[in-house]
């Protein structure tokens, strides 16, 4: 039989299960917003952020005089939670108070309770305050932004980056690889002039270059935008009930917990009303979104076949495709890595949709755009990661099938020009492909060359470079 | 100690959690799709209608051949898959292959292994065969679009249609309430001639009618679209390895199983190779956000205040919103309803993107449209309900604050036309608006009315309906 | 020497081009939003809107009251704009007051200046004025919504469900006349089991299918959205300043002027507030923006080659490809379609947000609504009319590469089970696969069939439907 | 009557009218994309930039051997296109090739047939070839990604960033200004604790900030993406017919023509295949719409009234509001800004898809993304030019009704708690709310204060930032 404990607020008082660390404020909003279900929770890396900022919060607000035993309680049950163990004992949905105030006070009430644990006296009875000790000098109105800043400075610095850098890794290594790999290049999807496939790999390579797209992006926004932080704004901006200088040492501290450079918001009013640095943010997640799609396109349609298609790559096989049908391999980390794509790029008009939707002196669009923004980190990095191990360092060029392709297109006529001339060089072109032979063929046909002329004209070797 | 058992493929032998019904190619993809953790996990209606589908796939079947005792087996295990009771056995995410092929075998692995137990057999035998018995006649590329349309089907037949019919009722009734309320209407944000408080409820009423938008609107997509199913199609729409009249039969099965009017789709080419009728779905979806975050941003704006704002509405408090302030009440149903309604138009851009880049035979977005569309359902339909029991029903009219607005408006001034002439009336207004007076003091002062004049020319209530 | 005359309205005097019909506002206006430049003017199906309803309010008017022979003046000059013969007289942009009031005082001070002419009087005299007697009984804040409704279900009707049939039935002929073709399959961009051309042309003919996407689904909106009427709700949706029965009237016969079943809007107050109608419109057109978007994809790898590509279609040549290589034909209607469709997907955004946030008793994104409808409605119907003409039409199967593929595809390795086993089966296609060679070089030298028996079991032809 | 020349290419003769240099190309697509009419011409600083590559392109050829005179010829006749002063000879319409093939050979054409008049010869001879002599050692592939660029970075250079300065310019004005004026604030639309108007237009100037979110912003775009030109690329990105040391020559030669620093891009792989340069610059521009969204959304509230709104600010009154109702001033600079940001978004999505959607060797969505980024970075200019003219330099605070809403506020109940206790002063707030009086009146009621005493405790100026 469940059993229960009674918890209260300014509302009174309301039963709290007796295994769960929350109070009365979380209790009454899982009844107020019953939408959506567990999976809505709000995104872990929130949680921890929360944990984070409670902890330099107790921190510094003992150099303002808040009680040292009580302090260091908070900072411990804080640690619990930046670590990630206290994660069920945060219940709440995304889809809650728009300045993410319920999730707040989640915060604060839980620490609360495991910091009195800690010193020994029991939940519920607040000898450790959720408002007065765990949330002094904050308010949700500038603790989510801040939360909502960490959590995603976080998950770039430890997750995206590192992936988006094993990802350039990975297609740098193919365009090395593939370097003389000569091949048809195809414009319009139509036959089109020589490159090599490790040109093609180059150009992979750059769009993900951990000197342009991924790195240095992120840390533009990271140095730029991310990088500030609200807490010490309070309720509007104004820093009403904190002191002087709280708002530098609470980013300071949050910097050397993290080992990131916060510094504190130069403007706290625009840090609450606005969202501006999510909405670029996701924009560059766009990007890469957008990027990244054209990447795993290419390589499933170079990868198909094994007979029907343009087969120039051999994809690794991760699971069975047919069971009878040798060859047949189904370019399923590229088709989950689109699918991901498909999805940042909408997670970033919900997020430019909540970011210009904010009002006065608070956005109330919070939980969202840090719940889309999140998931769009998350999905972009382990898609990466799956896409890297489980397709791109497999990836094989077909040389006989890239070889064959290449001698049998009529790209190649244009090298036969200087010797022949170009009304000639049409005229092998239209003969090859009305009767469907090869240039070779045409050529010796119509007496235009000898075989020794057309191998020391037509090397599609001397066409993937400016000439001298 | 975690205990296993072998379970093969083949591509050979694998590991499988011996709790687990699950078999080699689930887990196979469990260790290739490494993507978001399990909030990211195919949605529960997903599996159900895979429950639903593989028992009347069964019963089908059973018609057509397939052994008694089996199909009885598989038809008891389908339909505990589609109570949801087998939930814990479908651990693959949305971000795998794009035909759904992985979750197809999930639930062919699943169903065999359940009906084996059923028969008394060992799990992992195959005694009752994933492929030959369970997928018997079927593809991944026909079941998947399948359960796509039945799980959408269901979601918005049981929980979308009748929340939005409550939302409507709700609000219409608001309108009868406050039919007698009149008020200032404002227009540009700005003050504009009167209507009454019902007048205005009858516009969201309007919106979300379940006449037009709600019941209507989804019947449409229900019966022209989404009511086709793809099964009968197996692997490119053409129906090799089926008999005739499978598609039709299977279709009625699962009419008969829902109570909803499913037929087979008349092309199953178009069937697995676009998904329209999802796109389409999620443009209705997408309407209803539009609509949805114009009635809470008005309800929220008309509530603001105590005091420095419009404060026309009592919204019901839900929780605390200042401890000290009363009369401050955050309005947090309408922050959760309009941060759903701006994810229902990210959701909507995934799955256009999704639906746009379907190739040849078979759209590998599937995962992707399934998700993001049963998401949109969900959130909309429970934010519906909670706005609506949270919210709406306690809606109170501030009558005390509405008419001193309107009796302060200068807006009024357009009925003193006919009786002291244009010229007359736009004084009055100067001299109020610059004195920062009413309407009545500044006629009065200038001598154009008599206090008894004013009175019976300005009628607020004279000016919201046309003239006779 | 540009020569000017003075008009006047509330604001005082201003100087206007003297070979211009229009007033003050508009050139008031022309100076206050000097945004984008003459390509940004408001798109000319308002104009022309504009023109019918004026017309149409005259005629009410008139039974109203309004003086016959200006009321005749009135409906000749507005004749004149309806017919798109003043379109230079509307200079102003689409970036103005959200209610399009200035466009509306545009159409007011042309009609009444080319009225007054039309009389025998000067322009500027306002002997017929743009207020008292061409807007009598009107308000920007209902004939604008007026205007959208009118604009946007003409411009379907005669416009976009045409083309959108030709579109149908263009790809239902090419279905039809590659019946018998039978190719390849392509799942996940791979081989898979084969289908006639005329099936997979099937499925493009039933996205684009009159009977579902286009003609009913447009007819949805016309008879269930569209359809309705704004005008009679003057300012607020009360309708204030007309008389009992003007909007029923009016709907009318701005119903029989366009022979379009027009209606009076039931609830002004959403007719003003919200334009839900133009939101869902702009759905439907991005269904088949998505929609389109895959077909021309499909048709532009189709044609790929003509040598390295799959080349299966052989496209029409509209204009110089590549001069010295015959057969390159660039795929160039779908490349304009294709973008058509990705702007059709961006303005429904557009369009989303500007839905989404109306306040109160107006919607003040109106201009941008429509402009971005109407922009979207005419690309895709000329788009779709220039791919029917300049590519559809002309479209040929490459017999021979399509029997080529086919025949070399180890798909077909299927029809031999019955024959010899699944396990002999399959090792013929791993040798084939390996080797390079086709499945009958492999099976013969195997040993496993005759050359006669492999002739009578391997038959695509067969493949190709559900079997008896 | 019409009068026509005859012009050639590979195709063979079509007449093209007389009085215009376009040639056979040319006037082919118009007949093949009739496709949206006059309005979606190729935008002019793409036919501008065309002037500015063409004249560099022929100075650098003459140091690679092009004929002096016929290239001086060029440069005289690509600097007129440069001028605009040959705008009506580029007919040609966004919707045609994807690769911008049709507007390049219009150039070529264009460039030719007057460089052959300045030389003295007629149009239509070829005496300067469009292919040989002003596309010399370029291709489409390579010339319109360079466009592109030039285009985008002289729009953002000369037009963008100076507007984007000139509105943070005067927004941090306003916040000067308004720097004393204390307010209530406003969260989740609700009253909140003080700051001054100041603090409040603080905010927005950040958001606005030239050292962040413009200048800085565009400068890394500059500076890192769009700097890079394609150009020597060719055909597929090799360079093939190129000299070496071509590509580098013509990028320092439009860097110099155009005071700009681009450089040749490092890898023209991905300069030809991908445009994440763009489809980042459009999500900059996305993130500047929901800032600026923002903005004008809290000005449009914040000005509501004259009596019934917020009416903190009033408005410039730039045209008629209200005949007779004086203080209606309809925020109309507010609602063009509006609508230009909801369009932006949209166009945003029109570039993602239209970015992520390339293949192999080359998008073909260039035309679309080229149009769509440079109509948003038109609109915003222009729109913040206009918004900053008519709106923002003229916004005068309402000092009267600013301070009347401050005082009647119960928010100011906290700062009695220092000297009553939290009880009490909420016994104060409590009573307020109740009774409609105002803080003061009750706590005089209660006896709790002085008058004096409640003079001295409750200053709104002490609660707009930390305390010491």
């Amino acid at each position: 039989m469940a059993s229960f404990r009674e918890e209260r607020d300014t509302f009174g008082p309301i039963n709290v299960p007796s295994d769960k660390l929350w109070g009365a404020q979380t209790q009454r909003s899982l009844q107020n917003f019953d939408i959506g279900g567990e999976r809505e929770r709000m995104p872990e890396p929130i949680i921890r952020a929360f944990g984070v900022l409670k902890k330099c919060a107790a921190k510094v607000n003992m150099e303002y005089g808040l009680d040292q035993s009580i302090g260091k309680a908070i900072m411990q049950a804080a640690q619990e939670v930046a670590e990630g163990k206290l994660n069920d004992h945060f219940p709440l949905v995304v889809w809650q108070t728009g300045s993410g105030t319920q999730s707040n006070m989640n915060a604060n009430e839980v620490i609360s309770n495991r910091a009195a644990e800690i010193m020994g006296h029991k939940r519920g009875e607040k000898s450790v305050h959720p408002n007065d000790h765990v949330n002094k000098s904050q308010s949700s109105n500038d603790t989510f932004p801040t939360v909502m800043h960490i959590a995603a400075a976080m998950e770039i610095n430890s997750r995206l980056i590192p992936e988006l850098k094993n990802l350039h890794s990975a297609l740098h290594s193919k365009s090395v690889e593939f370097k003389d790999i000569v091949k048809i290049g195809r414009t319009h999807t139509q036959d089109a002039t020589p490159l090599t496939l490790g040109q093609e790999f180059s150009g992979y390579a750059t769009q993900a270059s951990s000197s342009s797209t991924a790195a240095l992006f992120f840390s533009f926004f990271l140095h730029k935008s991310l990088i500030f932080l609200a807490q010490g704004g309070t309720a509007v901006g104004t820093g009403l009930n904190t002191k002087k200088g709280f708002d530098v040492k609470i980013a300071a501290t949050v910097a050397e917990e993290t080992k990131l450079p916060f510094v504190t918001a130069e403007n706290k009013f625009e840090a609450l009303a606005a969202h501006d640095a999510f909405v670029e943010t996701s924009g560059a997640l766009n990007t890469i979104a957008a990027s990244l799609m054209k990447i795993a396109n290419d390589i499933r349609f170079l990868g198909s076949g094994p007979r029907c298609g343009l087969g120039e790559l051999i994809l690794p096989e991760n699971e069975p495709g047919s069971s009878i049908m040798p060859g047949k391999v189904n370019p399923t980390q590229c088709e989950a890595l689109t699918m991901v794509c498909a999805q940042v790029m909408g997670n970033h008009v919900a997020i430019t949709v909540g970011g210009s939707n904010g009002h006065f002196e608070l956005n109330v669009f919070k939980p969202l755009m840090a719940s889309a923004l999140l998931h769009s980190i998350r999905l972009v990095s382990d898609a990466s990661a799956s896409f890297v191990k489980n397709c791109v360092k497999g990836i094989q060029a077909n040389k006989d099938r890239i070889s064959k392709l290449l001698h049998e297109s009529l790209m190649l006529v244009t090298s036969m020009n200087p010797k022949i001339g170009y009304d000639n060089a049409a005229a092998v072109a239209k003969k090859a492909h009305k009767e469907g032979s090869s240039l070779k063929e045409a050529a010796l046909n119509l007496g235009m060359l000898t075989e020794e002329e057309f191998e020391s004209l037509v090397v599609p070797e001397k066409m993937i470079a400016p000439s001298d």
